[in-house]
């Protein structure tokens, strides 16, 4: 199959490794003739530019811009398309995009795969990328079923963990496990930093451990990444927040109260339900 | 040096294997005479009992009980003792306990080991679990200065990063990047298990990634330790989480109010602030 690649980045590059070691031509387009470069020296793609009529060619495309890019690329890339031709996207919020999307071209499937390193840019694409991890497809009411099979059957490919779902569940189900984590490990970094006493903030940046590592990893990552999804998922992740602040004034309620027993019971069932989100993963 | 160790568990085996190999003579103190025997069978201590009689011969006694069994093994242990014997524990929070056991024993030195790893139990103990890790000592001014140069030669000895402050700004720095990350991680997986659509909790479920795992960590961690330490350091982590809730509050309110200028730059502000607790670190 003839797959189009737009966005030659850790997640564009990765799917370009894969998909061409399964035996598919990948025509990918950066806007930077040096990342064309780059890709074909290293084999991610049979071919590549900076213009997307190159994709004329393509069966099936991948939409592999920041989040912000792909609703403009999509509406530069229609003259370019024949009818056929299916588009697919990988951003990390749905219900805008597919929304906006569909509207312009029937034959697009909203999808998400759930993979990435702490790297980004083509640099740090890698093969298997996807293997194991879970890749979402967010069909509509006029998704053509031929595309989403389509789309399924190459997504399959890859070895990952399929699922489909709406637009609209899939914002809310990231909302919690992925955009609420960010606000809530930011807000632990901001706090820290609030300390008065520089004796207290520079002792505690000497004793922070793997407990502090982990919890504030996500809230010290990509600022542009954060407010992206800040943006797009708004209302999904100002309802999870609201949900969240009001779990937190119930611990502080426990804690002001010395109320020991309600805190234990609380943690038993943190530490109870935590497995359930990380069941049979790939890490 | 005799150096006694009152309960064997992950830091007091993990310390008797790494002073008994450079030399000390380890006795060993265990409630269970099968973790005695286990202690012995593994090289951990020279000789184990479960009476703490025999740590008359000790010249200083590493305390390494949970929190709230300190002082009372302090108190039991006193009778024991010869005048000259520096006891020393290893609790993660120090005023209340270095309070008590310095107004009954004056050759207390409060100490606290930040190393650990995912597992507890005499199994789970290892050579080098210091090596790298902070090591901090809270002498108060009653606390003899030749105590204080002894625990901290044998402290040193494990290659550890070492640290000495007071109790109260031990507890303060815990309190933010031990204790608070434990509370604001119970909150995010309590705050998920809230979702009322079944199907987008399993969803949520499902597609929890790397993201999830890292920021819900500690907060499904032990609940008796989490309670423990909140019990211990209840003043320091009330007044960190109050800092918390005003700068979940700030975030919320940018997201409400579209101010994403504002967002971007807080979310720049942690991640420039994050490497600052990190800083050559064992990890």
């Amino acid at each position: 199959m003839n797959i189009g690649i737009v966005g030659l980045g850790l997640i564009g590059g990765s799917l370009g490794l894969d998909l061409r070691s399964l035996g598919h031509q990948i025509l990918g387009v950066s806007r930077r003739s040096s990342t064309c470069q780059e890709a074909l020296a290293r084999g991610i793609v049979d071919d590549a530019g900076v213009n997307l009529s190159m994709l004329a060619a393509a069966d099936v495309v991948f939409i592999c811009t920041p989040l912000g890019a792909i609703i403009p690329t999509v509406e530069e890339l229609i003259p370019h398309l024949s009818a056929n031709t299916i588009v697919t996207d990988v951003g990390s919020v749905k219900t805008p995009i597919v929304k906006a999307a569909a509207a312009i071209w029937p034959n697009f499937v909203g999808g998400h795969p759930m993979a990435g390193t702490a790297e980004s840019g083509l640099d740090a694409a890698i093969s298997n990328l996807f293997a194991g991890n879970p890749y979402v497809l967010t069909p509509v009411e006029t998704t053509p079923a031929n595309a989403v099979k389509v789309v399924e059957e190459i997504v399959r490919s890859l070895a990952c963990k399929f699922y489909l779902c709406s637009p609209e569940n899939h914002d809310k189900a990231v909302a919690w496990i992925s955009h609420l984590p960010v606000i809530v490990s930011a807000g632990l970094i901001d706090a820290c930093m609030h300390e008065t006493d520089p004796n207290v903030l520079e002792l505690a940046q000497q004793l922070a451990s793997s407990g502090f590592r982990d919890t504030s990893r996500v809230g010290g990552g990509n600022p542009e990444l954060g407010v992206m999804m800040a943006r797009y998922n708004k209302g999904e992740l100002l309802r999870s927040l609201q949900q969240y602040r009001h779990r937190v004034d119930e611990l502080i309620a426990h804690i002001e109260q010395s109320d020991w027993h309600a805190l234990e019971e609380k943690l038993k069932h943190t530490q109870h339900s935590r497995p359930e989100f990380l069941a049979s993963k790939n890490f």
